[in-house]
């Protein structure tokens, strides 16, 4: 999805999947992102990506199964392996994502400890107030139960991506006209 | 539903509602707990429930509607009132219950700043390993969007009830019969 | 301070104070931001501080004292009663403070609840990698037991300040001179 | 420390270090737990423990380094090996204690996850709501910038042992004598 001409905000949607759920909801995420058209997306699993993909990015989707309502090792691993790049990376923009086995089994609290961590390397970071269903919203980044199947899952990980890309847009390059408060889509239903 | 003959373990089921979703839900953790004979069970909304309520139980269920992402107004301020009775109260056994207004709203978040409270209090408080239909559990708690009407949803808050009178009866009365890892009933899905 | 000259940035600092702790440190993180030259900062007790503050502002630091491991009651009233205004103000930066009875004692926990909050109102929400003193740091948050007394206490509600005054004044106004990573103040210790 | 005669109550300090400072928290620990005389200690990093110690065990205090505001992966790594396990050890008691490099560096929220993934297992968790000097407590676990030293800091971690040993002889073997609100120590300075 790179390089495309014309293209120069930056997002990278790094994951780690087990069952292949949140390798799903990247996927969906991304294409989130590339709603917004002067955005370059990269996709890579935490295997593929390297610090220089990071220091690349100015906004950051990550994404891990909750294990024992928390990150899962590897994803944890991931951003140890990061450590010499503290203090370096300041600035970017983050927000998460987690597939769990069952509603009210931690994906909420498995996106919080994502959104600490992105913190710890001085990310700005940030959930979605809209509703993208009935009943269904993403405010502390997009959780799921298992695979995104229902419409509502799947505009639940574009909608993240898409307003990760809207901030990029806004306030990396001064695009104001990417402010979600101007967007002219249903944000409540 | 309380000063029944033959029953000597107490659990205290508070909870603040808006809507009437989360009293629904403490409706159902009551029943749940009530699944255990020997259990007397008092069910009270924060403006009924006083300071003597509190001593009165060995067990306590807090129930709350998700406010942004945590604990309503209301909900807190039962709990600072408290206050003068701190360092008097430790040991009870708590757990938490809460009602969003769409799934990824904060209920797990509100469920985690309940027991947060309630560890502030001295209490040791805990979630449920269980699956109470397919891909729905209650890890941290019950949580819910609006009202709970499917099965699965009545089956959580059942289960937080139940799993706090076990628990209350087993470690307050000895009764170790209780011990929900004896127990004869189907915990995952 | 407000309406100075040149100055185009605006920064919010609110705070809930029982002691007079969380207002001292408030004012420490208004004395951070004025060390950015565009900012214009207002600095305002939640009973002071309304809607249109919140409008103004590019940039909130929100601090409470730690009640029971979160935000007061009094701090969490401000922010539900701003509920009619939701949806219409995403996109603002958010940091938190909170003074604590003692280390250990819940103020990290405050912090978190505080950009929670912020979080479900569509805030891009940060910490500070920075140490301002040895074995001193604020990576959620400045937070502190009682009141700032010593250098590195007031350091890292200063710092606080700062940083957002950097990140409203690099975000919001394109000025890219002010992005910490280029600082030449120390960042460690 | 184990195998003596006449103890029954069983504790297991489990945790992970870099620096030694976190093994050094978790000696305190054990200390405190010795105070009360009819339980029995054992004392394991987590590459000498295993899930027979995990069954053993009915209190169970596991430290970490804070790593980027969560626990380090050795110490998660502990837990998810512990998987097959899951499901069969509801009901135990546990705490948490962690070495941060700084103040106000995600102490607090490290030992939230530890809670986290021990209410995973169906634990029920504690905080200890006592001050052990001026301005220091372990509202939700012991928490410490560096290696313990000063008094306080010390009496932090066998405040904790100590509380874990309490529930442990109170809740598991029926000896109320043991419940810390009938203790004759100081509880607040």
């Amino acid at each position: 999805m790179n390089n495309d001409k014309g293209k120069f905000g930056h997002i990278l949607v790094i994951y780690h999947s087990k069952d292949g759920h949140t390798k799903k909801m990247a996927e969906y995420v991304a294409e989130g992102s590339s709603e917004i058209p002067i955005i370059e997306i990269k996709i890579k699993s935490i295997n593929e990506a390297n610090k220089d993909d990071i220091y690349w990015a100015d906004g950051i989707a990550a994404g891990s199964p909750t294990q024992l309502g928390t990150v899962s090792v590897e994803m944890k691993k991931f951003w140890e392996d990061l450590l010499p790049e503290w203090q370096k990376i300041d600035g970017k923009i983050g927000c998460a994502f987690s597939s769990e086995g069952g509603w009210g089994g931690g994906a909420e609290l498995t996106c919080q400890a994502l959104l600490t961590i992105m913190m710890n390397y001085g990310f700005l970071v940030f959930g979605v107030t809209d509703y993208v269903g009935k009943q269904f919203t993403l405010h502390y980044g997009a959780t799921q139960a298992g695979e995104p199947r229902e419409e509502k899952e799947i505009a639940s990980c574009r909608r993240l991506g898409r307003r990760l890309a809207e901030w990029v847009a806004m306030y990396c390059y001064g695009r104001k006209e990417y402010n979600p408060l101007k967007g002219d889509y249903l944000r409540q239903y």
